[in-house]
């Protein structure tokens, strides 16, 4: 950590910040330069808060130089983390894709678009039991019955499953249910969650927020590292900008930049990060070239009817040729 | 709602939308234009989906006319909803200053700022219990020992006392103690949380979340209304930018707005909003000037030694120039 | 366009609408429904200020139907530009990529990196002989002499060449030694400077101002069409969003949307688009996965010594590699 | 300047950065830490570029300790710059207000508005002669005459004017008619235009782009002090964010945080800022209370008529309300 202090710092200001920092049993070292002081602090920066020294007399500015988390790094860990779930490994040389629809709507429903994606090639079925709705007057879920219904997916067809949770009471019985339980992107900071889901024995899929930083993403990804859990997977599923064509804007720059500072593998959600079923096929393509390690696809039979997320999710017919545009181009980068 | 279909359309393409238009009771009009058919629909736009109309064939875009929200619109409610939290009333003439610390970290120092905040003119008391922390390595609260010390503060100052709940399990327990309930930030789009909350029979404070627009934040509100609490009052603390040089980037511009749209009352936390000390006083001014029906400040004797949040909170002294200046200017704009 | 009036507006205030509306040989129909009156125009959205129609006494808000641009739209032109430089086609089958330094900073330098860039098969090449920069203290670029290196490395070579043109008084000097005009990022709001380039006999590459909605993207092409230039080219090079660990978000959601709304061509410029030497590689094979009709790359022999951008600039052997991957890749997409 | 090493580095790794510093005559100091090795730059941050480090082996990141501008910094001068334009002091204890339309339309028109303005309050009058416009369809000024009419508000009205200038050709002719020359949002990036008005000896107006920094914004003002125009006064006019309710988010953060990092003045547009004659009233007592040294407001007779952003003008009487209240709530914060 590096402390800037004021021009016209004083010698008293600058000797209580060199005391506030070896209080705590840290090595504090004092450069003095031309228009600045600054203080080095040698040692483990989360050992002392920022806010503490920043508001200390005579403190312009605080600069950290590690990294917020420790156990999501690679500087922790330098090997690529591959997840297993239901006997599928994520992160590694496959490039898995879960798909099916956005919300269990019924047992014919899921039954019928399940054989279809398996048959495309999906490896993992997705589905919402639970759904976090902007409108409390829309669809919310079946509930229990809904998890039911996915546990007769994997029944029929031999795919593991992944579905939402939305609040730790939540946790054990889905948890029951599922192969994977999701975070959703409006949870990724709901810290009660994330520290019931570090104690479960099931990995994690866990959205970035339309507002997340990397940081904060990794900083969520550390409260299940944390507290035990380290079967983790990141999903980029879109940020809140600007931009008005597509619901959120696809943020693919963080699949390499995830990859460089954590050993976490991420996978990308073209159907939300987009919303939009006709830029499905082309974001998938761009996130694999990226180098994502999986995608999550929303598939329905009938979009139009589809009880939630109707307009961006694609069709069986469509999610058979986006498997086959996926599978070409995963050969060009290296993957399968 | 007004359905755009593509240039080249056919006759078939535009009966089928008629047809899904009248199946639901709804009434369609066809209007032929040079470039564009544009079908209106007459009723209640909120009895069909928009997604349901967008992916029938031959459709461009559905436009909708109407707000998703109903009960929380000047439409449905004229006139301003006055909220009376332990008697002070939220949304009227008064400009009520609710302050404390960002955590209740002790008895000595809740009693004290309390008194102090008092002392100066606050109405309401605030500090949390329960924190959600981007960390895990941070302050997580004291938990209930925290809302009895808040019941404390209640007893010895007779200032109510506003405190956060972050997930539904813990909603029986915090309504036990605080006079108003809060929903944080990353909170806001908590649907379960929301469902519990609009059952309790305490007035709610729910703060904007760092990337809603104002649709969704009105949309949570229409949880807690359509469920049956309609003691709401909303709270603006900053939304995520690219800007650098504050924390957040508190939107003033959202006080007047919702003033138009939306009967309910809105206040403004400048020390979120900003996340910067120095930021808090010229920003609670332009708040008040902006027509705000209150202010949220974070007060603490020490910043430098609060255990969250130090940066943003301002000293006992600083606070009582603070509500001088607030109550000089709040005389300008017609207010007390 | 839809004219939607107040709840509780007066026949006069729609008499009045209606007026004006006639008044500029519009045709308005009036549909009354349950919660607002809505007023649809017939005939050309263009020929009315939204403005206008807008404060008038009753409206409560104007909703355009038919896009602001329409010579850059699909509508106008179905099928897809192809915009010819120097003999390059840009906008077919064949993914040009068009590569060389940041900046002109010597004739050893340019004449080095152009024969190797074009040994790893570029077909066009770059270099900023005007340099906008965000500091006054920075290298601004060698002008003149800047251009006639441009036109040795043509001569030498064979390659076209691209280089910025920054005002309109610089126009008639750039477009005698260019083959393709670029407007910066900076300037795509400049009207005068498109109104310049609109009258050149050259290519115009227009890249995407950091904070342009796709329309007004468009707009700025429509500048160029409607003055007479309709060999345009679109360049996607970063939005500013919240992020942080990239220096801009490459947006390539805008591909397949720009090839939906516009017969236009559109490049992706990853190298300015994230500002990361080491997010080039990945970011090229996602902008050709998603579409993209041709690269931009900046290629230094060493960045470290760069007179600008060597953040972002890659290396000869490190564009050579780049070059083998998007030509595996670009095979999977069917094209070359 | 901190360079930060990666975990691993070599000894020779950090000689050659040391010997790079060295080489610039500015002197490194190495630090090596638990997790890290860090080599601090004693010296002038400026003498060496960021990027040039960054990209030597072994290093992970550079942090500059220093702002990049240094003549607009208040470092560099302590007091407040006080701006004076036709005898009107920007900057002091005053709050100048600076009205009229947004387009000078005709003779009638501004000598009208101008005499409403003036008997209101306004010090100074606006308008614009040079437009730039996102649509080649719209209306783009009158160019020389509309300089013409604004010399004759002058001269009847005694007002200075303040009026756009777009490209560095226009600067001699503009600067001849007005007292102040204004750079809009979409040139504050043009460093052509930048030099041209450093060397004119009128006042600048310089407009914060919609998506600039604070840093990028003191580095435009930057420009012109370092070319020998030290008569600078800022201008926050919105910023785009994914706000949907106004058409820009006028950001007043930025306010108190140009008045603590520069001795610029600072003044506020609510028009542009919020793109709607509701906010103007809020959004402008809201400036003046965050600290504004000045307002810069568009009034036109009849707004639905104007040729230009008519949906953010007021009328003349609202002015003169809107003065009214500026004049009480400046009392209350210690100006006039």
């Amino acid at each position: 950590m590096i402390v800037v202090m004021h021009p016209g710092v004083t010698e008293e200001e600058i000797d209580h910040v060199v005391e506030e920092i070896r209080h705590v049993g840290l090595d504090p070292h004092v450069l003095t330069g031309v228009e600045r002081t600054v203080i080095n602090i040698i040692g483990d920066d989360r050992l002392i808060r920022k806010d503490h020294l920043s508001l200390l007399p005579g403190v312009e500015e605080v600069i950290p130089i590690l990294k917020p988390y420790k156990l999501a790094s690679r500087d922790f860990k330098h090997e690529n983390t591959v997840v297993d779930v239901a006997g599928v490994p994520i992160g590694g040389k496959h490039i898995p894709v879960i798909a099916g629809p956005c919300s269990v709507e019924g047992e014919e429903q899921v039954l019928q678009v399940a054989e279809q994606v398996k048959a495309a090639g999906a490896v993992l079925f997705r589905g919402g039991a639970y759904k976090p709705r902007t409108s409390p007057y829309a669809f919310q879920g079946l509930g229990v019955d809904g998890l039911k219904l996915l546990a007769k997916v994997r029944e029929q067809t031999g795919l593991g499953v992944v579905t939402e949770v939305m609040e730790s009471a939540e946790v054990e019985i889905v948890a029951e249910y599922a192969d994977m339980l999701q975070v959703g992107a409006r949870n990724m900071h709901n810290s009660k969650l994330l520290r019931s889901l570090a104690r479960v024995k099931k990995p994690i899929l866990l959205k970035r927020n339309f507002s997340a930083t990397l940081n904060e993403f990794l900083m969520s990804a550390e409260y299940l590292l944390s507290g035990g859990n380290s079967q983790v997977v990141l999903c980029e599923r879109g940020i809140r900008t600007f931009v008005e064509y597509s619901r959120n804007t696809l943020d693919l720059n963080i699949v390499p930049a995830v990859h460089q500072l954590s050993h976490l593998p991420i996978i990308v959600d073209p159907s939300h990060g987009t919303g939009r079923h006709d830029l499905v096929l082309p974001m998938s393509l761009a996130a694999v070239a990226s180098g994502a390690d999986g995608l999550m696809i929303e598939v329905h039979q009938n979009p139009a009817e589809a009880l939630s997320d109707g307009e961006q999710s694609i069709t069986p017919p469509a999610f058979q040729q986006l498997m086959l545009n996926v599978r070409a181009l995963a050969a060009v980068v290296g993957r399968t």
